[in-house]
């Protein structure tokens, strides 16, 4: 039995620095290793080095925290500065407690603390954001590997988040070109020809979910090919994902 | 660039009927096909051809729907013996509209419908129910296969289930055997010395969800191998997946 799908992650990537050319890093490093990027193939992208690239790092010296960062700041035993910053990613706090802050993200992510993060980025007060628009960042990462290696590859930024009602994180699609992120099987049929209802998959997030396996946060493995997945092909955009608050029954 | 990771659907599995030997349908599929099972393999099976093995299935025939199936069924436009099997599934209703039932199951998982299925089961009036115990299912597969290949794989048990917040279904584990389903992180440093703070991955999920993609609902491959990854050993159980009711805020 030959795969029917490959993971491959790409190494040598550099550490990343705002105004970097991402793509061309990328291609250089596929380049470099032993099987070239191939048309056709998922390259899925971490989000931290896209915000890096992308200069969307705030020093927390230079903020200062509002009195309603402050006091959520007080309850939940953390950084005021970076509650400021969150607040300022956020268009709608979902849930709050003691310990944690579910916010909807500017984008419409429901995501921990606006996707803000302190790790993996250098300098003790440096914290990360999310990119401003992840479908256009993977869309620009998608032209730009198609100028340098004449390839046709879809992208996918991913982000980790947690979920409703389980443990652990999960890698999830936050920006996604050159593919339909669901793929809706409705109107077909089963195997005994019972036409199929709930079957709509975030295929996108089971790509991100795959690369996940391999994207550690310890190590430098920040972009990851799948190889073999069959895509229907199109613009696509992250936001399919996102189920509008009126049909949302956990808001 | 080597795969650092394969995933390979096992061909050739047959229809299963309640009582066949799930392990040794398995096993023959994979040693027919090119590439053997592997030690450190993760075998991935989808939950319906286990339900199927384990007789979880009923005809609605034979179903008598109570007033509250009746009442419910009537709002959503559904079957009032269907609604009857759910209910008896379900330990809790988490959400309910004029469309859909968001349940805990009896395991305590959360989900549509309490895991009750219409599709790819024989028979206009069958539906499908999830396994009574899916940990033990796995821990029976991952034995069997021990004992009929002398090899030692973990074995997961997948469902699609939906998200809050998000579109689209997701393969998701149910059952573990052989794999701690969660990967902690924490205490550990990243590149720049940070130490790591929200960082417990999912991983039994991330390797359902990356099945998925393999596992259509219409194709018939239920079960998918995934190579190469290397997992900490350990008993395990899709339960530590679940957030306690206590610690969630979505309920």
């Amino acid at each position: 039995m030959n795969a029917d799908l490959q993971l491959i992650a790409i190494r040598g990537i550099p550490e990343i620095r705002p105004g970097d050319d991402l793509g061309w890093m990328i291609a250089r490093a596929a380049e470099s290793s032993i099987t070239p990027l191939k048309s056709g193939d998922v390259v899925v992208v971490a989000q931290k080095i896209v915000s890096k690239a992308e200069g969307r790092l705030i020093n927390l010296e230079a903020v200062k925290a509002s009195e309603f960062a402050q006091e959520i700041a007080a309850k939940q035993g953390r950084d005021p500065r970076l509650l400021e910053v969150i607040l300022n990613e956020t268009a709608n706090i979902v849930r709050m407690d003691g310990h944690v802050m579910i916010t909807e993200t500017k984008h419409g992510f429901i995501c921990a603390n606006a996707g803000v993060d302190r790790s993996n980025v250098s300098g003790k007060d440096w914290v990360s954001l999310l990119p401003v628009a992840p479908d256009d960042s993977a869309l620009l990462l998608k032209t730009r590997l198609a100028e340098l290696l004449n390839l046709n590859v879809a992208v996918i930024i991913t982000d980790t988040f947690g979920r409703a009602w389980r443990e652990g994180l999960t890698n999830v699609a936050i920006g996604v070109a050159g593919l339909h992120p669901l793929q809706d099987l409705r109107g077909q049929t089963d195997d005994h020809g019972k036409e199929l209802s709930a079957t709509i998959f975030a295929v996108a997030d089971e790509l991100a979910a795959a690369t996940g396996l391999l994207m550690k946060k310890t190590a430098r493995l920040p972009v990851v090919v799948v190889r073999g997945y069959k895509f229907e092909r199109g613009e696509g955009s992250a936001k399919e994902l996102i189920r509008a608050k009126e049909r949302d029954l956990f808001r």
